[in-house]
């Protein structure tokens, strides 16, 4: 009863209003800075500073077909930056339409800058040691490091523009591939309205928002969905019960069963959800959260307006202009299908 | 003899130029318009006028991996605008991995405006009619046409720009899908350094290449390889000889076993070459082209010499945002790999 009320004035007076920002604040709720360079600071890597050249050199690998033994297959395939910077499947399908052996998902690129790990079952600590893997894995590109490395040095262009972002000395290594892309990929931000309030501009939440927001805290979902990434972390799935599609897969999580914490950010635009994609819709998947993860019985109205909450962490995309790439030589290896 | 003192003149004087000049336009060779109107002129189709919205919302379906019953395939998968509007692979492959059954690979969209037919067999009169048909083809997009429909109109901001691009009172039909982006397609327009040659700015091409073109009109390869496509019309393959590689595939041409012939523009980025991508180098190709279509030896000096011709008709591609796509709804339907 209380609660009902409280959700009903949120909004309607000032006073309430700055209390569920403080109160969203208190949760660990994190807003991706208005400031480029407040963002710049958080996104970057001193090991692998983001310049102009770089992140357009890795924007050019990323959507390249040939690094993959196929060259049918990018990183923006299963990583689609024109949808939710994943795929839309249930699980991840790669080379010769091998489904992901462990039933697994592709999480999305966008925001994956703000994860503490990469990977469902974080083992990659930051983007550039994530993108080493699908290039290699045989369900997914199926490339070996010789394979990426022959094709890139191939292609005068692509030897030019690694001169040109990391001098002329560059050698350029399967490593410094993935550190490129990686560098590309720290620039996939996209702010919400969600950021907009949280930096102060209250009305960038409609009044049901902030009610779904309110909801939101109080269910307990920023326990483990906060941050600026509002995932990304990783926990035990299954705390409180079992997930009802556990046994889809046989992902059991890190050596100590924990899983990434997928993040909130363009969720209404990554199903289906859960690490091996059962769960349909966005109402199913928070019910099934609260049983599972809370203890807790949400029902159809909360799961809705926590639903509508969700929608305020529909991002900006920032403006990717689709690449030419390299012309093949007569020294690029060849492609090979199967 | 004399044709070699006829190359090594070619551009050292100006009356030479100008009658390589000649000697091209009379071969048919025709330029891209340097004038934009007189490009729409030849780009635009009076029963689906380009217009800004269309072509926006042509690209977004060009785009939009959803459309293919897996997911995971969109036009550009097989026409890939960051390469060569094509997918770099002898025989094109599709849903499920499947190759094209009569090992036909996928051609360049690229200036595909040109053309007078689509497909390697003509079958299509034009870019509308040819979108319709790897969208329903079980080797490549495997989708329905209600599949398509209906994932198009289960997102509220897809049906909006169809009331923005046709009316209002537009009804959302498969071929309104495809005349969509057909309308896209017109615009993938490559104007090249040999365009700006036939449009009178003399020195756009090398010596070296000047030379090609000479050899490339002497030859007669212009005999089949003219117009602005340099291609694009129906020819018989093999008219002197059989194709060397005649018996990969089951491909027969159309009922008079004529074949379409390829454009030249960026042909330096479309290898393999053949409508069974069995050659792997333009040299090859070209000494192939003069062996089985104008019954001539062409020495390897004369094929370095025209394939330099080929790299000036290496174009700009038009600037292309990557789109950001509409949300999927409860309504839109599921996916499926199988």
């Amino acid at each position: 009863m209380i609660k009902t009320m409280i959700i009903t004035m949120v909004g309607s007076t000032v006073i309430m209003a700055s209390s569920l920002l403080n109160e969203a604040k208190d949760a660990g709720l994190v807003a991706i800075p208005a400031d480029k360079q407040e963002l710049m600071k958080l996104i970057d890597d001193k090991r692998n500073p983001i310049t102009a050249q770089k992140t357009e050199l890795g924007k050019m690998l990323y959507f390249d077909p040939r690094l993959s033994k196929s060259g049918l297959i990018s990183c923006n395939t299963c990583h689609n930056l024109a949808t939710g910077g994943d795929d839309g499947l249930a699980a991840a399908v790669g080379h010769k339409w091998r489904v992901n052996p462990h039933h697994l998902g592709s999480p999305t690129v966008y925001n994956a800058v703000f994860f503490d790990t990469q990977f469902w079952d974080g083992r990659a600590k930051d983007l550039e040691a994530q993108a080493q893997g699908p290039i290699l894995a045989a369900p997914e590109m199926a490339a070996t490091k010789e394979h990426v490395v022959s094709t890139v040095t191939s292609m005068p262009e692509y030897v030019q523009r690694f001169k040109k972002a990391y001098g002329k000395d560059v050698k350029i290594t399967y490593k410094k591939i993935a550190d490129t892309i990686g560098n590309f990929e720290r620039t996939l931000v996209t702010p919400a309205p969600f950021d907009a309030y949280l930096n102060g501009k209250e009305d960038a939440l409609t009044k049901a928002q902030k009610a779904g927001l309110k909801t939101f805290i109080d269910k307990g979902c920023a326990t483990c969905h906060n941050g600026i990434a509002l995932g990304g972390t990783m926990n035990m799935l299954g705390i409180m019960a079992e997930y009802k599609y556990a046994k889809v897969g046989d992902f059991k999580g890190d050596a100590n069963g924990m899983v990434k914490v997928p993040t909130l950010r363009n969720i209404t635009q990554t199903a289906p959800y859960f690490h091996n994609g059962q769960v349909k819709t966005l109402q199913e998947a928070i019910v099934e959260m609260g049983r599972i993860q809370l203890g807790v019985t949400i029902n159809e109205k909360d799961a809705a307006s926590i639903e509508t909450f969700l929608h305020s962490l529909e991002g900006k995309r920032p403006e990717i202009v689709y690449p030419v790439l390299p012309i093949k030589t007569a020294s690029t290896p060849a492609q090979n299908i199967n």
